[in-house]
């Protein structure tokens, strides 16, 4: 699976949850992942749409990577869409040369979670405000993943800043990244690939395997209660 | 009340039905309304928000105006509501200047209304897709009126265009657009001032009083019912 990351941010470079992003797939194969910085790319806005969906046949996942300004995209990705998203290329008369594909958000946002709801500060979720991208998915034919969205960067800790690499790497190369047996898999597999040389402190390998150990452990405990369902259910 | 109409089109000028809308409210005052189109006012993109904000100040509702590409505005309204709708201007400490405006969409659409459902063609509704607009609202502290959707403005004939001509003249003078009893008042008083010499046929004057003299009879009727209605509660 390849996937493209189109980023829309008037000033990527000062953008401390945009770099700790783009920092955190950067040993990533161009295999793997595209990163395609719009601002970057076009300066004179001027956008080549022609290259724009070659690129986007060349991929399988599509996501916009943007903060969530007035409960939109900046309007270069709008731009973006405009042009590029033409008739007889991701809609009407033969216009499917994006169906199948995935489509995903990651939207960076300076309030919290909470404030996104029904008596919260904004009044409405995420789900009701990113309404127009499910819509953009719906027409071309994509399949819309639930968005990843960055609440309040600049307060989270260590640990939440690790959890965010985490999940941020999953969706963007995990084939199903909001399955929990799939996030599982990659997480045992990060593990394993991780060695005494690449983290510091004492006994590392032995934590590791626990935690493998331990993962594996839980799988299967959820596997056998799953196989009593299904009998249950026969 | 003062309505400042912000019009965002990318070729305003070959828009059939942007021209329809700007002829239809051309005979208004520039005391009544304000017409500002985004792309021509700055070709070059560079938006003056000090500028933009005190026409802001100067009206009581504001219109965003637009075709309604992939379910949103074209890249020139969202670049100038970043840039514009600043913090402790619209929202945050004394971010007041907009509390108690009113904001509408007046929106150009290709499909028709009935696309706009779940099972239809797009999916969604109006009402869902243009949450982000109504959130902007909430977070200004301004009304939120019901927005004109323009549907199919190529196809429409001769009384429909007369139906939107004057839907959307009141939509931009009325002070309260979704009341049946104000949308009465104006079109008597339209008609009153209709006179032979402005309108083509015979016995013009004679078909406009009986009209006027039609809606005021409906009205006495309702008047009577909701009387009735109350007294019935009391």
């Amino acid at each position: 699976m390849r996937t493209l990351i189109i980023i829309s941010h008037p000033d990527v470079d000062e953008s401390s949850s945009q770099q700790f992003l783009l920092q955190s797939i950067s040993h990533l194969s161009s295999d793997q992942v595209t990163v395609h910085l719009l601002e970057k790319t076009y300066p004179d806005g001027v956008i080549d749409f022609e290259k724009e969906q070659a690129l986007l046949r060349l991929h399988d996942r599509i996501l916009f990577q943007f903060p969530f300004y007035w409960y939109s995209s900046p309007p270069m990705l709008k731009k973006w869409q405009d042009e590029v998203l033409t008739d007889h290329f991701a809609f009407g008369y033969r216009g499917n040369k994006l169906e199948g594909k995935e489509l995903g958000l990651v939207l960076s946002i300076g309030l919290a979670e909470k404030d996104y709801q029904a008596g919260g500060q904004e009044g409405f979720s995420i789900s009701e405000l990113t309404r127009p991208y499910q819509a953009v998915a719906k027409k071309t034919g994509m399949t819309y993943l639930k968005p990843l969205a960055v609440f309040q960067f600049p307060y989270k800790n260590e640990a939440e800043k690790m959890r965010l690499l985490i999940d941020y790497q999953q969706y963007v190369t995990l084939s199903k990244p909001d399955s929990l047996k799939y996030r599982e898999e990659w997480l045992v597999k990060a593990l394993a690939e991780t060695s005494e040389e690449t983290l510091p402190g004492e006994n590392v390998a032995f934590v590791i395997d626990q935690v493998i150990e331990r993962v594996e452990d839980n799988r299967m405990e959820l596997d056998e209660l799953r196989m009593h369902i299904d009998n249950y259910h026969d």
